[in-house]
């Protein structure tokens, strides 16, 4: 087991990493003196397969938890469903030292934390992420929240779950595509941060698309480690923490032009990455044999890297792109790469040069 | 004019007092730094009457604001006006640094405020309370949400505005039932924290029901100056902060019962207030003439003091007293007074001498 720790003060918090830890569970709400009364939320996939064995845990160690299955996929992520989970909430008579734990992918890590985080102004909430992407970074910062018609992630709070328990076993469950999805965002950390992880993963990635369990053990370590420094300097996003949305301002737009039915969420920011490295060859000098790197390590990991827009869809895409949080004032701000390990945020993209690259002009093409 | 000020470190915050306020919005919101475009929420009864005011200064000062109107009534603090509020912030693109006015009562703060603590995770607001409940209690202090069919208040956040600004001009349009109900939380400052205010309010009561501008100044500042000493010692409601809620318990259950029609906030707290002063009596030895001074200041202010539940309503007052927010482990505590000025939190009071009470029991009547 491997143990990083999200370093913020009062709300500091562990993530628990290793192979099997799902039946400690309930041994770790205990030891942080949560109260009786818990909620597991779930979703239709996941509940059948691991709520037994979390109940179970949470049970043996005092606790009286009751399961809360909510529908799974993204259209989940919606204010109804809050609703619904705040009515058996109520009915349930969950106190402010009571507590939710979060068992399922970044869907349902995102909605429970979002209800922990307003359900009587917040109560306690434990992070169980069974996929890939959500134990790499969905479930570890803070950020919760749910859709809007009007784009997604609209809604939503920073609210810190008290831990975050990453079960290794409970991958081996995880369809190839979410699985490939996930490793979207470890290629993510190596880009932004890390260019000795970047290297281990352009050697390991046989293993890791075997699920070796050592090598995903370190390699997802190493991501938290990155997310936890990150979050650690910067929790509301200020300054430094946007440089984890690396990829995310076109894979974001992408996935909202595309009603988040045809892309995962990291197949849209491997797009997003891919056209992220060009617009750093052009603007603020990304090697080419960089962008290439990135380009190739993402499709070897079974990602698709181009657009491949209809025309009619690109205005569609830069009014998506406009609707971003991150928009101030109108401009849309990139992170941009000056090479792998190493970016830079807020970076001003000419109108102009957004439009070539969806052009796909062969002067940014690769 | 007076400022007090809410000792939240980085979220330190300005109240300001006085008549003739609104029309200086717009530069305090410069001050402040915020973003350009903003929203005014307000409901029906108020937009009519001060919107344009607060439009026009904030015009005035560069800013480009919008009108969001919500039904008026505590009907409308619910998660439906929530999702209208989110999607028309939406259409007209908020970005993470524009920010919300909230203009008028309670409701409308509650509810506005919990749109900006959740809209993009988070965006700027200020208060600008129209009643007399608002500018003394809930506009200060950064406790928002709204209510759920099983209670009041189930669903929020703790979101502190940037800026609380009382506009005492306001006062003069509100109905004379909304103005006494803000008196029973005036009053109620004198009993947790404040003999000396509490003395003043027994002398003054004739001119502060006239709505005198100058007695109105000081009581207000004095009545925030308690709310923000208490916030900024325990902004989160861990302890001392829990003061606040004396007469809450009993008032809350009172209007959830009543399906919050009956019942003014004030109404139901100034009747919850009696209450428990005559528990205090039993319980923390308040001597009877203050239960008495008590009983008399709240009717001098034109409040109810009395229950008067049929029968078989008193069960279910006990029923929706068990849901509340500051139940531990199905326990119910109550605030009491040992004296006027003084009072604790956390007493348990038995369920026996909960039913006497209820049954107005002579031992406990006044």
């Amino acid at each position: 087991m491997r143990i990083v720790k999200v370093p913020l003060e009062r709300r500091s918090y562990q993530i628990q990493i290793g192979a099997g830890l799902l039946k400690q569970l309930g041994r770790e709400c205990a030891r942080l003196k949560l109260g009786r009364r818990c909620a597991i939320i779930s979703d239709r996939n996941v509940a059948p397969l691991y709520a037994k064995r979390a109940a179970r845990s949470l049970a043996q160690a005092g606790f009286t938890p009751f399961l809360l299955t909510v529908p799974a996929g993204e259209t989940a992520k919606r204010l109804k469903t809050v609703h619904i989970c705040y009515d058996r909430l109520a009915a349930r008579r969950l106190e402010r030292n009571s507590f939710i734990v979060a068992m399922g992918g970044g869907v349902v890590g995102d909605l429970a934390g979002f209800v922990a985080a307003t359900y009587l102004r917040g109560i306690p909430f434990v992070q169980v992420p069974t996929t890939l992407l959500a134990q790499v970074d969905s479930s570890v910062g803070g950020k919760v929240g749910v859709n809007l018609k009007a784009g997604k992630n609209l809604v939503g709070a920073f609210y810190q779950p008290r831990l975050v328990l990453c079960d290794l076993t409970t991958l081996a469950s995880l369809p190839t595509r979410e699985y490939r999805s996930g490793l979207a965002e470890v290629i993510k950390y190596g880009i932004i941060r890390d260019q000795a992880l970047f290297r281990t993963l352009e050697r390991e990635m046989q293993k890791l698309l075997r699920r070796d369990p050592k090598t995903l053990t370190e390699i997802i370590a190493r991501c938290c480690q990155i997310k936890a420094e990150v979050v650690g300097a910067d929790e509301a996003e200020g300054g430094l923490r946007a440089i984890l949305n690396f990829g995310h301002t076109i894979g974001h737009a992408l996935e909202a032009i595309s009603h988040y039915g045809k892309y995962l969420h990291g197949e849209a920011i491997a797009i997003g990455q891919v056209a992220a490295a060009r617009l750093s060859r052009n603007l603020s000098g990304l090697a080419d044999v960089e962008v290439s790197r990135i380009a190739v390590l993402l499709r070897r990991a079974g990602l698709p890297t181009e657009l491949n827009l209809p025309a009619t869809q690109k205005p569609e895409l830069l009014r998506a792109m406009a609707l971003d949080k991150k928009v101030r004032d109108g401009e849309i701000k990139f992170v941009l790469a000056r090479k792998i390990g190493k970016v830079e945020i807020g970076q001003r993209v000419p109108n102009d040069v957004l439009r070539q690259l969806l052009s796909n002009d062969k002067t940014l093409q690769k």
